[in-house]
């Protein structure tokens, strides 16, 4: 039986909580957060605290809040033979050095409250500073996820770095899309089913083989018809998407 | 019940004859394509020529073919009183103005010849020049799909741009994150589930509502550091990609 704490109450303590206090031979303790507010929907499942003083003891203390602020909570932790854990894509393993037992346990999926997911599709990325503190980290991620990788500080850089890519630039495109659309009446929902498959596809080919389209054909007339209907302040994106997808395939531009 | 021919037998093509030929009220009476190699996949299904002058006769020719030869191939046809349809999201469709009866007929999807689909979610786009042939277009698009919508040239136009964004680039965007991935070892699969939880989330929030990410944040350390891991070659579109962010959001650089 592991005992845990987690430290926060956002989007992804959240989601930890709930699949944390559904598997079996674990007990989530207690959920810490500073703002009382932010608790409330975890009362009717799990013991809460204000007080980081009245922290109950456990095995393990997975630290799920901002990056700016996990060192500084860190600090106020005072039970140095329990396992601390952060939650983080981008801050490396070494800012929990001062204990003896830390690790990292990064779940690579965006998290909002109000949607329900299923956890044990849910990557989980681990490392730990003793490979004694990695079998807890693989035993604890094994409750709720299937897919558990043991990936170290600088890969979860890079990591979280190409997840900037297919997450927060690839939702910006979506926006440019709809923008799009709205602008000529067209329902957005018309392109769901496309977005959709572009991610499906590469479940049989690597996505340098499933490019299509004007830039890659290199279809000059296309790409000019395309650039006068864009409003001169989304060309600049549009054109260096284009050399950037050409670049990438070694054409001439 | 409908006649229908399709000159074509490339991804579109194929797709769309073997949803019509398990269609109800249609038979698909030819497949024509002047490559007969490329007709060899039809022949268990359909029967299938490769001279233009041999077409059956129909009540619908479906011209699923290149951009660039809807025109000449379109130019072939014989029979005046049949409706003459293509599949192109950029073609517009006075191409077709020759024939006194005449429409689109595009479904908004990427194909591969291997992956097989199911039509019924596939929106499928209509224009026809007139209200009487844009009846005749929604009950074929009824065969097939559930999502028909009726859009008309210009619309098309802007469609087929809004799908260039949220397909061909967003999987360059894939491209780089699995460059990223390989440079560090890391398994590419490991990004799939963000990357569907991506399109997902666009079930219950606007793209608008669903961005999140250090450009909206405006975190400078995180992009700074970003920056420093890409190569001088990526970091253009990684800085192009921020700064429409932060305008789409009227944030200060």
């Amino acid at each position: 039986m592991i005992n845990l704490v987690i430290l926060g109450a956002g989007n992804v303590a959240t989601h930890l909580a709930k699949a944390f206090s559904n598997a079996e031979n674990i007990t989530l303790k207690q959920v810490y957060n500073h703002r009382p507010e932010s608790l409330i929907p975890f009362k009717s499942f799990v013991t809460t605290t204000t007080d980081i003083n009245q922290l109950e003891k456990a095995d393990i203390y997975l630290i799920a809040l901002k990056d700016d602020v996990i060192s500084e909570v860190a600090g106020l932790l005072k039970d140095n033979a329990a396992l601390i854990l952060h939650t983080s894509g981008s801050v490396p393993l070494k800012t929990l050095e001062r204990f003896e037992n830390h690790g990292v346990f990064y779940p690579v999926q965006t998290f909002s409250k109000k949607k329900e997911v299923n956890f044990r599709e849910i990557p989980i990325s681990l490392e730990a500073n003793s490979a004694k503190n990695l079998e807890v980290l693989k035993e604890l991620a094994e409750k709720i996820s299937n897919n558990i990788y043991e990936i170290d500080s600088e890969q979860r850089k890079a990591l979280h770095l190409a997840a900037v890519y297919v997450n927060n630039f690839t939702n910006h495109l979506y926006s440019l899309g709809a923008e799009i659309c709205n602008k000529n009446e067209i329902p957005f929902d018309i392109l769901k089913p496309l977005m959709r498959e572009t991610v499906d596809k590469l479940e049989s080919l690597t996505p340098r083989e499933a490019q299509t389209g004007p830039a890659l054909r290199n279809d000059k007339q296309t790409i000019s018809r395309h650039l006068a209907m864009l409003e001169p302040k989304r060309q600049e994106l549009y054109k260096t998407l284009t050399q950037s997808i050409q670049e990438f395939y070694g054409k001439e531009l």
